[in-house]
């Protein structure tokens, strides 16, 4: 069905045509899916996969709407925004009226790259500054200026990595940050670090351009800012000259539920002074979207210099945009992401009580997190295990991934018409595997001792067991850690390892 | 005919919602586009322009097959390239075949400049050096990076612009530059002066990442570098451990119509290091591509850093670039580049035999500028004159621009399908609007002397004529010149100038 090639042609030519920086899920056994539909996706064999990671078919894989609305606007037109076209300020109304009033002029582009790229140009054309205070872990896009700006990329660049302007201020976790669940005040202790940032910059005689951070953290590891440490970060931020960009690339649109920006679950006073847009923006299609206020707009159009992007707001792209703004209100997305998102958080809640490798669940609508550890009171991060379950989940065709600077969040970010029972499905699945995972591991026992000696143990006895599947899982299930040619396992061990349980 | 707001409202809404800096063709009074077909765009009056701007719709405005081929994918699949598919390889290989053998490397992206800050990236990475040479009233695309690279952009900011680590070296244009059309070989001359440039820059302890040139100089003016220029460049930098990239954003994909790419024209004894790609890719869907070679993708995969970019290589824009090619293949557009430009350039030779204000015809292919000077041997910009045209042009509904450092350069770059009648007609009224302009200026006498001073007069003595228009032109044709609020007229001043005669 649909293909061309056979998947090891496919593979070979990717070997010899794409870039081996640009890695594949699962290396070992990557997947090619061929078509989709909704929530699922299908292999060139016909398995259907449930999709729990792909944000970006927001509104669910191929939604029809959306596809008639770029059909029916790329047979009429698809042309710069140098001309004039009701697309563009139709789309920009209806983006803006989803934000706070003062955030009300739109610039289109192509990507969150490109958007957060932007985000920064106009927070330094404000006022000159040049500092970017960032979070640890972040990430905000691959573009130069951005790996610049994302601990998450440029920690792994040694040393080098961090470049003077740049002030890292640590990720407001509180389950496994500098301040936690038991402090008093994690929201004000977060922002005073980023103050006492602000102060020891402005000594060294630098200047904020902006703070930049997710609304909430994704790739960082599902991190949930407490309520509140926004407010008090732009207090500081602002007294500094600089402004806040709140990043809704991955979280954006409706995904948290009840509202339609991350950055709102801080309060109805808190209001960033730019939004950057991408990933669910267009259900797949290359397009995103910076908002800021009218001052900073006009302070960056006062250097004079034109910003043209040549797609940014081509008609197509704009109806792409308006049909995902209308399958989101004429589907209640947002409800379905409420609904279906505390349905999944209590089903996960009720594995924490059950599972002792399940350190947190922390989540908000479609937007979840579960942090597996070896030990509930070391927290340390469990992340042989997370890749294992990854890969045990892909044989089972579900779609999941871990992330966070350990790799051990399992990061749920489905499609919004993600169903009750999708969620049943996927929490069964994980309990039969973590039940599995305990029982070979002993840490079951609940000891609170980390159970990695024994674990380790047990993978010399067993040889060629699910031990190694899970070392291996290690380097092989996330792109990340794949260092081999083009991401792809040139050697013969393609046979996944056998499940560790029936 | 598929209005939502009247033009009144379109512009209203633009005012209040899109940045300032985004400007709109002919801000006095911007053009509404409402559809377009192969080079005829149409208003919302239903007046039919002739394009011959816009280089995105590279295979016509609204292909069929192009929007077959989307509407096809879209129905199927749209995810990310993590996940192996088809259309991904399928289209590198076809892409690359293209290309010099060694260019086999391809990172797909979603625009010109997500290419050229990823080349910057692979260069940057290949040997750890960081300097950029780059050439004068170069523009290389909008992310920050991009800037700091682009004369074009950086000498609007004034003496702060130009970054240390960024070398500008002459534009190659024999017409206006360094070394003319007289000098016995201009291409080693401007190549010394990138030897010089290199050494200097080593002198002081700075190593060489790049050069960085279009193949043509689109923005630049029309440039089109002499042959034997590139491999001498390509030569010095190497021997300083730099890579050489061509931008083809503008140029590529058949458009020169005798080689597929513009760099192609140096000789086959030249390949650079970097090929990136844009706007035609897609015939306005936002995809492009960096190809390069084994050695610098693997140098770049050394650092362990992975490459994600979350829409590029996605099915539907690979479908999409296939059907580009498909096109330009079934439908002989690059034969037709060759007939219709050749023709288009004869035509123009002629005028110029006949119009003292056209200083230079230069082009190939689909690609032309047409160089007007207010004296034939001074060779001084005809700026005025240039945007008198383009904008008595647009009231003909001949959509046509004006570009380059002094922005007195008629540049062609229209669609692929444009016809021999379509070069006549637009050439036929230059003719008629020149004439016009010689009479009014007394530029036929053809004198030698620079004509301004008594165009000045004319302008004084006859009060509100022509002359206002063309000072006005200046100011507001083009989207660069313009300042005002969102780059649109806020006064009553909409209506257009009277035709100089008839």
């Amino acid at each position: 069905m649909s293909e061309l090639y056979c998947k090891a042609e496919t593979l070979e030519l990717r070997r010899k045509h794409i870039g081996p920086s640009c890695k594949v899920f699962f290396a070992k056994d990557p997947i090619k899916i061929v078509r989709a539909q909704g929530q699922y996706m299908y292999d060139e064999n016909g398995e259907k996969y449930l999709d729990c990671i792909n944000n970006v078919a927001h509104v669910g894989h191929c939604h029809p709407d959306v596809t008639k609305a770029a059909v029916k606007q790329m047979e009429l037109l698809n042309t710069n925004s140098r001309f004039l076209h009701d697309n563009l300020v139709q789309y920009a109304k209806r983006l803006t009226a989803t934000l706070p009033e003062k955030l009300s002029i739109c610039y289109f582009v192509n990507s969150g790259s490109e958007a957060n790229d932007l985000a920064l140009r106009l927070a330094r054309q404000y006022r000159g500054h040049q500092d970017v205070i960032t979070l640890d872990h972040a990430y905000h896009g691959h573009v130069s200026s951005l790996i610049d700006i994302s601990p998450y990329k440029f920690n792994q660049l040694g040393k080098e990595g961090k470049k003077e302007f740049v002030h890292v201020a640590p990720s407001p976790d509180i389950y496994r940050g500098k301040y936690r669940e038991d402090h008093p005040d994690p929201a004000s202790a977060y922002a005073d670090d980023v103050k006492k940032i602000i102060e020891e910059a402005e000594k060294n005689g630098c200047k904020i351009a902006a703070f930049i951070a997710e609304s909430m953290q994704s790739c960082g590891g599902q991190i949930i800012p407490p309520a509140g440490y926004f407010q008090k970060v732009a207090e500081y931020v602002h007294k500094a000259g600089g402004i806040f960009i709140a990043d809704e690339v991955q979280v954006g649109f409706g995904r948290v539920g009840k509202h339609f920006w991350g950055f709102q679950l801080q309060g109805k006073d808190f209001v960033p002074d730019i939004v950057t847009m991408g990933k669910p923006i267009g259900n797949g299609h290359p397009m995103s979207c910076v908002v800021t206020t009218r001052e900073i707009a006009e302070a960056f159009g006062a250097s004079g210099l034109e910003y043209f992007n040549t797609f940014g707001g081509n008609p197509v792209s704009c109806a792409i945009g308006l049909a995902v703004l209308d399958v989101i209100e004429k589907e209640d997305l947002q409800g379905n992401a409420i609904r279906v998102g505390n349905y999944l958080t209590e089903l996960l809640n009720k594995q924490q009580e059950k599972h002792p490798l399940i350190g947190d669940v922390r989540g908000i609508g479609l937007f979840v997190g579960v942090d597996l550890v070896k030990d509930q009171q070391k927290r340390t991060p469990a992340t042989a295990e997370a890749q294992h379950i990854i890969y045990k989940l892909k044989e089972q065709r579900i779609l999941l991934s871990a992330d966070g600077p350990h790799r051990n969040i399992l990061k749920f970010k489905p499609p919004m018409c993600f169903t009750m029972a999708d969620a049943k499905l996927v929490v069964d699945q994980i309990d039969e595997l973590l039940t599995a995972l305990e029982e070979a591991t002993g840490a079951r026992t609940g000891n609170g001792k980390s159970s990695t000696s024994q674990h380790k143990r047990k993978i010399t006895n067993e040889g060629n067991s699910q031990s190694d599947c899970i070392s291996e899982s290690i380097n092989h299930i996330n792109g990340t850690a794949c260092r081999q040619n083009n991401g792809l396992y040139t050697d013969n061990r393609a046979v996944p390892c056998k499940r560790i349980r029936t």
